[in-house]
């Protein structure tokens, strides 16, 4: 298993830099949350799920390097640190799942001492990425139903072990199937603008000896009319309660494909991409990057600086193009309103809303 | 109109360094006709087009720098030439119908004086230039007819100035409806591996002042869905007796993607693409391309060295998924069976293959 994020017993969290893969394996280090935070805007840190747990011990980290014995202001301080967190990505629900529950936490503890709430935070945190790895495990099991004994898997940017705290979702259904002796080949897309494909899953499948080919994004829709793919599956960052999954951007373009081509289209992710609060998939914000992203490669410049850019960094897939979505819970089909797991996820969310209200 | 390729009077062909555009607008010169099978297999000289000028000019060129004074080493020699330019890249139909060109002036003049079959091919050449330039302004009258008064355009790759001899094929028919008055945006895919989307046409609509975006590759599938795209215009490398199209990977996707949303995909081409030797395209033979394309970037590497990669140049866009094919003889619509077309060009092709056989 790749280490790829630790929080130590200093209370400093050691991070991959996943920019600079597959290239250099570089540890970054740091006591500052707001390091966290923008190790999640560039990127060194990402993937939905990864992302929440980067952030909820950049809570942990942001509540321990601060001194004060004024509790207004320690109060004060733990908002700033949230903010900055939630502030760092705006699409990935795990994101603002993850510091929903650091806030719960804080709130329900908020009468201890302060190196009882830290403590508490900190098992919050580590509850977030073993349940994180958990799910994955789950995820792996559920989904590896779907595949056949040998099957050739197309994969879009990287839902593995780089993006989750445990085996990942899209590629954890690989590993697991994998492992039950299941005969998998996997095409991989490079996934532009930034080649989380190329960079990341084929760096990873690499190192868990799963055999692949690397392929430009638009050259799926091929592979897909010579019979060669026999299914997608891709990860999501925000679930709609209709089931509209929102994904790297090109993910739209792949489930089109699956459906002209008659290939299933699957989406792998925790519950906890699930955002029960919005009906469908309109109502997500999709992150807008920089046009930089596309005129230069590795800082070099390959257009003329001043040309206009459209480069969203993910795209909607509407539920009616996912053949099936796979949680820790179960594979649902279509149509999609996520029985029981709606019921969990929304008292939970409501407890703390109610919690909010009352202040 | 950008310079992009001249024969000169001292027998040399100066043409520009499309690899680094825009960046820099670099001009090579030379008088060896090997230079230019490089630089057409190199991508320096590209665009089906383009490449079958070039070729013509390097076949004039390869005959004039030889000297002889022996007739059957002067024939030996030619045949060299053609070989090595036909060599050059295997999927451009124009290439071949260049290179079939020159070799019939060439047997037609077998007879006469060195320098008089020397200014045969020029004549001949520069009437392949000529006509080229002729063709595009045609397609582009006769393309623009399908483009309403308003409308936002998605292209891919590079059909424009740089590829051909004169405006372009599928860029043709939008500088054509500007300059009727036509309010023309234009979607440009990046166009992977080598960027001629992002590189190229982004440049050459900006030399020419028109309105665009630039996009990756897997972004068009979500503008159509957004009701942002009337049309599609692609060029061709080649197009089989039934319709069916080779074009730059990618293309097949966005014909996938146009069929989905119901939005017209319209392939702009001359005549002399047409390969009516081929029933359908499936006879195409499609060039793969260096792995290096996709693993590296400016010479730079992105992944690791020994990953297995797929890397084909063109993709098949079967007939069906074509709304029409403009050439500059008009508008065809499916079923494709080029008419008169098909006739003109396979009458001058039988010709020449009767002589051969004759010998």
């Amino acid at each position: 298993m790749i280490d790829k994020l630790e929080y130590t017993n200093k209370h400093e969290l050691i991070f991959l830099d996943q920019t600079l893969l597959p290239l250099k394996e570089k540890y970054l280090k740091t006591k500052n949350y707001k390091d966290v935070a923008e190790a999640i805007a560039s990127l060194r840190i990402r993937g939905a799920p990864l992302i929440g747990i980067a952030a909820a011990y950049g809570v942990v980290m942001g509540v321990h390097h601060y001194d004060t014995d004024n509790r207004k202001n320690f109060e004060i301080h733990f908002y700033k640190v949230t903010e900055t967190l939630r502030n760092s990505r705006p699409t990935a629900r795990n994101l603002f799942y993850a510091i929903e529950r650091m806030t719960k936490v804080f709130e329900e503890n908020i009468e201890k001492d302060f190196l009882d709430i830290e403590d508490a935070l900190l098992r919050e945190a580590d509850a977030i990425f073993d349940e994180d790895a958990e799910m994955c495990k789950r995820i792996g099991v559920n989904g590896s139903e779907l595949l056949g004994e040998k099957m050739s898997v197309l994969t879009h940017c990287n839902a593995g072990e780089l993006a989750t705290g445990g085996i990942g979702t899209a590629l954890g259904i690989i590993y697991t199937a994998k492992q039950q002796g299941k005969d998998i080949f996997v095409y991989v897309d490079e996934t532009r603008p930034l080649l989380q494909g190329s960079r990341l899953t084929a760096y990873e499948l690499e190192e868990n000896g799963v055999e692949f080919d690397l392929i430009i994004d638009s050259m799926a829709a091929n592979l897909m009319r010579d019979g060669l793919v026999d299914c997608v599956i891709v990860g999501a960052d925000r679930i709609a309660s209709n089931g509209d999954a929102v994904n790297k951007i090109g993910s739209y373009s792949l489930a089109v494909n699956c459906a002209f081509h008659k290939i299933p289209f699957y989406v792998a992710a925790p519950g906890s991409t699930i955002d029960f609060d919005i009906k469908s998939g309109e109502e997500i914000e999709i992150e807008e990057r920089s046009s930089e992203e596309i005129t230069r490669i590795k800082g070099e410049k390959i257009t003329r600086s001043d040309i206009s850019v459209q480069n969203p960094a993910f795209d909607l897939i509407p539920n009616e193009l996912i053949t099936a979505i796979v949680t820790e819970y179960k594979v649902h089909f279509p149509p999609y309103n996520f029985g029981g797991l709606k019921h969990m996820f929304q008292s939970y969310i409501s407890t703390l809303r109610s919690e909010e209200d009352g202040e």
